[in-house]
């Protein structure tokens, strides 16, 4: 509780735009969010005002940042579990729990999980060596059980040579099978402790390179029927999981119409960026709310369609990124542009732009020139 | 400039909940807000990163404050034109300039301005003894020409006994006509130094004991007539007065039609907090955006109706402001509630709740609803 205000003070776990945009939030319901970083530059570190420095795989850094918070939750899902069952053994409102977040962690955890729940996900199987990848079936894809994003920790592998390779890495391995693909979903719902549950609209996520570079709310051309089952797969494994807070359940929609869970995030997630503009309450807020035991906020869209692309940085030299942000803003004055502190490096998720409106060709036209734009400082600005 | 981000510094003089609500859009243009506060308790003391403790009246603490800010504005109209003036001439970048901002400081600098430019205002004239009021005529309104606020320093006299005894108080005055009023209105501008000027919708501002407690956008049954007057009014007066940034023009808007000017902000205002969720650009960024010479936002309304209502502090005792606020959540998922950091005194403005759709007749009780329930703790939570 703040002295001051007498609000609630949530501490979050790592300071990247995750924590940056939910201090945004915080600020709204009164709160400060108090932010463990790992230096004075990452993005939520910039900008909040209770800065903690440390890493979160120090049990005394975390176990100083969470006193007085009233709740402690995540930016990412690399604190060590135990560490997680420590805090909370000693009194710390962790949200989630280790029980639950261990599904996000660990790829092999949550498979086993989700196939004993029934839950739809593609063929898997655990994998210790290159004679367990060849009895799964080649080709396959094989994923790191720990740490992977963005494409990194995921390999297809068509061959014996290929997985042997990956194989001799030496990180804990699944298979799976290639699951053919339609596109790709996101199904995003929070959860409170209380267990009240919030669904957003399913969205679609598009990638390039393992990337996520657009989200389309509402995913397109979804059929009712497999939208409703998304949600209520969504909904459904918060509770069995004990979620609270956001969990994003990143889908595969495949080429026969069905639906596989592919991944869980739990935490704010950039397949929820664009609530910020296009929900009535944010998954920011919503985090807040659902760690915090608040009542859940509407879902609800505020305008037809919206559509993120993620800003990824581009090569060095050319426009400055503020001069780019100038023209952006001259071209298309409707354009919302979320940029998150950060150095530029090539291939580098620097921020994102929202926009919103009714005709989703224009508004895939306009936010992916603003992505470019920002990128490369070339290109047509639409609008 | 930033060393690390290669974006803008924007420095606000004024730690008040206007600097918290602009750090926040800071935030989404890759910035942080440094803030002059008086406490570390002042509201957005509470929140951001780069906060100097000091006093807007102190030289020194202002000029160590603008140090490395590519730009320097104010949340209130507090800071001596003559510091500002030696600002400017030191090099640093304020917006608006001390020329602009004494038309929002001073009511007979204001008043003999707008008179010279033919701009609409009350019958008025300078007072300085009770002989000039009584030749300026009973029943009037006495204003201060300094420093008043939410009613304060605005004395309605209808006897010279009464009349005199606010000349007695010592500060300058002026004396205006009291106006028949049906309304009061409100319409809000930014313009760049540039030139560029964008103008939001024209809306109602609601007061009761000189206290704004509602504001509806658009203003409810405004005349396309008189709404346009009202824009153009603003777009001309932030030209000739050299506004930059945002600029909020109070209007009375007269029981036979017409619209005549009654005070200027040149900040963001309290009757521009709708457009955090109700606008395509909020006033927050859209000042940001002003002062830093960006092109300006759409100003575009995201919903047929919004309505904004002030939370004032309650009587001490009862419940704590959180429980209220999950009451408030728990019946009404879809209320913005913005909350300042501010400690709870009876009558203060302690936070805004906003509501947007198309019934105005329910958004209205639900925004006072919401507005009741956080001050008093008591009533039913319209939904």
């Amino acid at each position: 509780m703040d002295q001051h205000t007498q609000l609630p003070k949530v501490g979050m776990v790592g300071g990247g735009q995750l924590a940056r945009m939910t201090h945004q939030a915080t600020i709204a319901l009164g709160q400060s969010l108090r932010v463990l970083a790992e230096s004075e530059t990452d993005g939520a570190a910039l900008v909040a005002a209770d800065v903690q420095i440390g890493s979160h795989t120090d049990l005394d850094a975390l176990r100083a940042f969470a006193k007085d918070c009233d709740a402690v939750t995540f930016d990412h899902e690399h604190v060590p579990g135990e560490h997680i069952r420590a805090l909370a053994a000693e009194g710390v409102n962790v949200q989630p729990s280790a029980d639950a977040l261990i599904y996000a962690q660990d790829k092999r955890a949550m498979r086993e999980r989700l196939t004993e729940l029934g839950a739809p996900v593609p063929r898997w199987a655990p994998v210790g060596s290159l004679a367990d990848v060849e009895a799964f079936g080649l080709p396959c894809v094989l994923k790191a059980t720990r740490g992977g994003y963005d494409g990194k920790g995921v390999w297809v592998v068509s061959t014996a040579d290929e997985a042997a390779e990956v194989v001799a890495g030496g990180v804990g391995l699944i298979a799976e099978e290639k699951v053919e693909l339609a596109r790709e979903l996101s199904a995003v719902v929070a959860r409170s402790p209380f267990g009240q549950v919030a669904a957003y609209p399913v969205v679609e996520t598009v990638q390039r390179d393992g990337i996520c570079v657009e989200v389309i709310a509402p995913a397109p051309g979804l059929s009712e029927d497999l939208g409703a089952q998304a949600q209520r797969l969504a909904v459904s494994l918060a509770g069995e999981l004990g979620v609270t807070g956001i969990m994003a359940v990143e889908l595969f929609e495949t080429a026969d119409g069905r639906i596989l869970v592919n991944e869980l995030a739990m935490r704010p997630h950039n397949s929820g960026h664009w609530t910020i503009e296009g929900a009535r309450t944010s998954q920011f807020e919503q985090h807040l709310r659902g760690v915090l035991d608040y009542p859940l906020g509407e879902t609800a869209l505020t305008a037809k369609w919206v559509v993120m692309a993620n800003v990824l940085g581009g090569e060095p030299g050319g426009m400055r990124v503020d001069e780019r942000l100038h023209h952006l803003m001259a071209g298309d004055p409707g354009a919302k542009v979320h940029l998150y502190g950060k150095a530029v490096r090539p291939g580098r998720k620097i921020g994102h732009v929202t926009v919103l409106g009714d005709d989703l060709d224009g508004l895939r036209a306009r936010a992916q020139a603003a992505a470019i734009w920002l990128r490369d400082g070339v290109g047509h600005i639409e609008h």
